[in-house]
């Protein structure tokens, strides 16, 4: 059911925190499980320099936090709000469809975090 | 959000893991979120003398598994069979509404394995 890269991101996953002094958050609710994903993220010259994650989420989205984190590290914010569900899906060989709901959260609470960095500016 | 408990149940989970020589294997999935539990059980004397999980659901589904297999270790089948996913929700300090669909896993889980081992005598 999962590919071997979801279960190594699940069984050990990176980037797992929070940021204490973070330049953006992002927190954000699952509406189809009420799970929930928080994203803290530092940025440097319009890069981003470090991202941490914290899920109460299921397996899927514990491996899909994780991927994102390294796959979004040193990008500009600019292509970091490119990285949709769907990329950190395929970077993780693909997940089963009824778990795709569980993806949509680190992705989503990623962007949040960027806004809400730009907002403060 | 959360009670300590669940917190600690999360964080420090008991009975982790899959049994080899089960007596009785609950494998179930969950139509909500589309997560799934598989519990294996030891039986001896028609009471529960070993018991493990395995989930891929989330941190509600994490400790409800793992408060619920250190509820019935040493129970009769027939006690066990009583546990439901309110009793180990009571355990916990109660869980959010909206993550109660989680716990139902672990007892539908368990009481799947029982029915197993039943069947194999
Ligand atoms: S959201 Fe799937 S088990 Fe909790």
């Amino acid at each position: 059911m999962y590919t071997e890269k979801v279960i190594d991101h699940f069984t050990n996953p990176r980037n797992v925190g929070e940021i204490p002094d973070a330049d953006g958050i992002g927190d954000v609710g699952n509406a189809v499980c009420g799970d929930t994903t928080k994203i803290t993220i530092k940025v440097e010259d319009n890069r981003i320099k470090d991202i941490k994650f914290k899920t109460f989420g299921c397996g899927a989205a514990i491996a899909t936090s994780s991927m994102l984190t390294e796959m979004v590290i040193g990008m500009t914010l600019e292509e970091a709000l490119q990285v949709d569900d769907v990329a950190v899906a395929d970077m993780l060989g693909g997940l089963p469809e009824q778990k795709m709901h569980c993806s949509n959260m680190a992705a989503h609470a990623l962007h949040t975090a960027i806004e809400d960095y730009k907002k403060k500016q």
